[in-house]
């Protein structure tokens, strides 16, 4: 971003940059009957190295110090390697060996830098987590294509005698509009994975990350041969305006006994810049970019002010297995002060969670959010 | 410092700095009937990145890597995040946001690269934790103003679904007298707290940090409405001398049952600079600061040679409640072989405890403690 | 390496640079009795910030971001710090202060980043880990000396209340033929330690680290005095051909009811490079360096191959005493494709375990690792 302490050797040959990210969360929570503690933490706290070297070679690391919060069954997050690859791009399409996003999901591949929301919405119940692979990746002005095979992430415990999951992934983009501040994003993606140990959860919190609860969850599924998921992507930006939509569902296969179950999410958004400026996209990768407010605070400027509006929705039942259904309201308002500094509010209205004899069933909480960000 | 690995952009609207510290200790203990365990550790050993953009906006992440030492009842410190902050500069008074010292206590508020012992006193058991807060602070050539609101530092866990501890800070100095190499400091802070959940528990180690043993401990106080403390500061430098003295009162209040309690800590220290150098001293934040050596050692110098004894005294006894009084007078040694590269010798011995009822009553031991730092 | 994030002043009186290492594993396990888990796992995930300050004080500061594999009993590594020091060198020899590699062992004191096998042969069951303490160095053209005491590693609690283990270490290595492509390397190094709490452990896995089983392990000794080693060490290189062996005998001294135990461990291998290189050298500290390709990957060149066998032994039996004995063959190859990254892949054969009693007895699994890694 040309702000991080960066460093070129005199021929050109060597750059490289130190940077990192912060995100300093607060929340406070109108509770329904389940206690949702208010509180504050870091979301995020990353390092991150990256460099390239004798022209076709990259390399990324990435940590983030962040403490995970909830603990034991409500435990999510951790301190851990986020990207740590290296990558060769010498050849079309470029190959990445290493641990990064596996490529599924518009706003799970948008950094979280640059989602509109503060958390992703209710299907990032099926993004997978970053995992070790390998990856093909290739791009032009209008279209994206990459595809992977993967283990595990690199907290999974190695060391467990059982083989590791492995999965495989594929994901194109096309963009039949691309033009200054006026863009279509279509966008399509598979997945297939063989958990380790036939193991299997879904469980989402509720747009915001400082209580540990989870309103829908699976628990953990037991003999669970494969799944696939597919997943379909719009988006179009009209100068300030802007829309997106996803749907996600996931089909789980099992082994005799137990019955197959089939889940899917869903959301659709709008923002609007109140100061004119249009969303970053980069079309080589099919995902949203940095925002360039008009004006800077602090050079005499009131930076960029984005309002949205977010509508989510979330199944995990199926005929007789219920592990939730839940939809949510989010409205946001961003405040880009700087091109590297955000600080933003959300209201997220819990409308409702369908999971019968469950404590979470009919629970409608409200949930006050802010966030203070900068990446350098 | 001039020293690390440093950036800034052609127009010099972005600067940035990686850098860190080691603390290397090595401590011996001449025991009295508490087994107290020889042994060296890392202190701290911090990852530090700062940097300014477009000029009135600075940030700071740093990380501290050293293990914490005591294991279960007797653990402290932790492997975490420490400054962690977005500040705005471009309206007074400049407002933080993030996680960093809350605003109390001269010895607390100097890093522990400048504390003229190794530990900080006694007085430490009641020094506040860096927490998630909103900061406001000003200060001029001869005073300093700043004050906050907390939360719980980063490393307390924001899934419990109990409501996070919450508190006010606020403390200002001034400087009666502030030429080259003479100084007087006053200060005084003021501090309250409602701990999360009611618990609260001062204890404190005997200034030395390689055993794991709290010779004073008032055990988890239950029922704690909330609490207040308030402290008073005093330091003058005259050349080469320098005296500095503090004391820090704490009252609890408790809910109908429990009784209310009134603790206090005081110390005082002189010390002298055998080679003629003075303290350093930032009077807009009302701090002591690095020492400059005359000369280098490795250039043909000799560095500074410091020399400093301290009396210091905790009271965690009120009435009929015993958590133990302790009185420790500490000898020191500082060769500071370079600006950045500084050796220390302390000696302390516990003069006394008085805590009837506990094997630490009567305790005195001695203990030689060692340490090695480099701050890049 | 002229490719990290380096940085120097104006006069040139301040140095310091930012780097790290990856290593990315991945190993399948043709299984024998015992279950090996297949899978993928970062190795290490360096951190690394070095500097000069004033001419004669370097410092260095390494933190390993790679969570421990295995679990329990099998747990093994940990995130933690590695190198970090302060050294003078305005004297001879020079002082180092801190945490750093115990000088024993050629294999062992070579970098991980240029062993020429993916990990350690089976002596490095005795290679002591870095700890805390205090060195000597020295060395020429075609010598190195060093020596130095020291207590435990950092990750060792140093709140335990027990006085921690300490040892004195010493190593020489001496050059016979030293010229361009042309070595011979001959070294002797000897250990002595008393281990904390009286209680010592020898075990080791299959050089291979996804799985966490050991074949060979003593259990932990109860009743250690102390313990003894001496390694012994010899090398050649005659331009793309390499040879290297080393021999380290442990004898374990225990208090009365307990025997004494007489431990050894030994390996040796051959490597040659197709493409020409020979391996690089560090006459003044006695190790094997960095392998520079003639040709680099993507600048029209093919890189670095080079091709390895090594048979490895290690007994830990002594007697009536059974540890197990252990006999493996390895091949490897690697490919440098530039000076900093390289792509090995070893297969193991374990040729056989002699642990009667033990389920490892007569174990004989093959294993296929592989290992991407790039330093920057």
């Amino acid at each position: 971003n040309g702000r991080s302490l960066s460093f070129e050797s005199a021929d050109g040959a060597f750059k490289a940059q130190v940077g990192g990210r912060l995100q300093i969360d607060a929340a406070a929570h109108n509770e329904d009957e389940i206690a949702l503690g208010d509180g504050t933490a870091f979301r995020r706290a990353f390092l991150d190295i990256r460099g390239n070297v004798y022209e076709n070679w990259n390399y990324r690391f990435q940590y983030d110090f962040a403490r995970p919060s909830g603990t034991g069954e409500n435990a999510t997050g951790a301190r851990g390697i986020r990207d740590a690859y290296i990558q060769y791009t010498g050849l079309t399409p470029a190959i990445t060996v290493g641990q990064f996003k596996q490529p599924f999901g518009l706003e799970h591949l948008t950094s979280s830098l640059n989602t509109t929301f503060i958390e992703r919405s209710l299907t990032n119940v099926f993004n997978p987590d970053r995992a070790i692979g390998l990856g093909l990746s290739h791009g032009g002005d209008n279209w994206s294509a990459s595809a992977g095979a993967f283990g595990e992430k690199s907290e999974v415990d190695p060391g467990e005698e059982g083989n590791e999951g492995w999965g495989l992934v594929a994901r194109g983009t096309f963009n039949p509009i691309i033009e200054k501040n006026k863009l279509i994003h279509l966008g399509a993606a598979v997945l297939h994975r063989n958990p380790e140990d036939g193991q299997l959860r879904f469980r989402e919190r509720p747009e915001a990350n400082i209580s540990g609860v989870r309103l829908i969850d699976t628990g953990v599924l037991e003999n669970v041969d494969d799944f696939q998921q597919y997943g379909l992507e719009a988006a179009a930006v009209f100068g300030p305006l802007s829309v997106q939509s996803e749907y996600i569902n996931t089909r789980v296969q099992r082994a005799s006994a137990s019955t197959d179950l089939d889940f899917n999410a869903w959301y659709a958004y709008a923002s609007y810049f109140l100061t004119g400026e249009s969303r970053g996209y980069k079309a080589n990768t099919g995902t949203f970019d940095r925002v360039k407010p008009n004006s800077t605070v602090g050079q005499g400027g009131i930076g960029a002010w984005e309002l949205g509006i977010r509508f989510s929705s979330a199944d995990l039942n199926d005929s007789s297995f219920i592990g939730g259904e839940q939809d949510n309201l989010t409205f946001g308002v961003n405040w880009y002060t700087t091109d590297n500094i955000r600080l933003s509010a959300n209201y997220i209205k819990v409308l409702d969670v369908d999971r019968p004899g469950n404590p979470a069933d009919g629970e409608k909480p409200d949930i006050a959010l802010v966030r203070a960000q900068i990446d350098f």
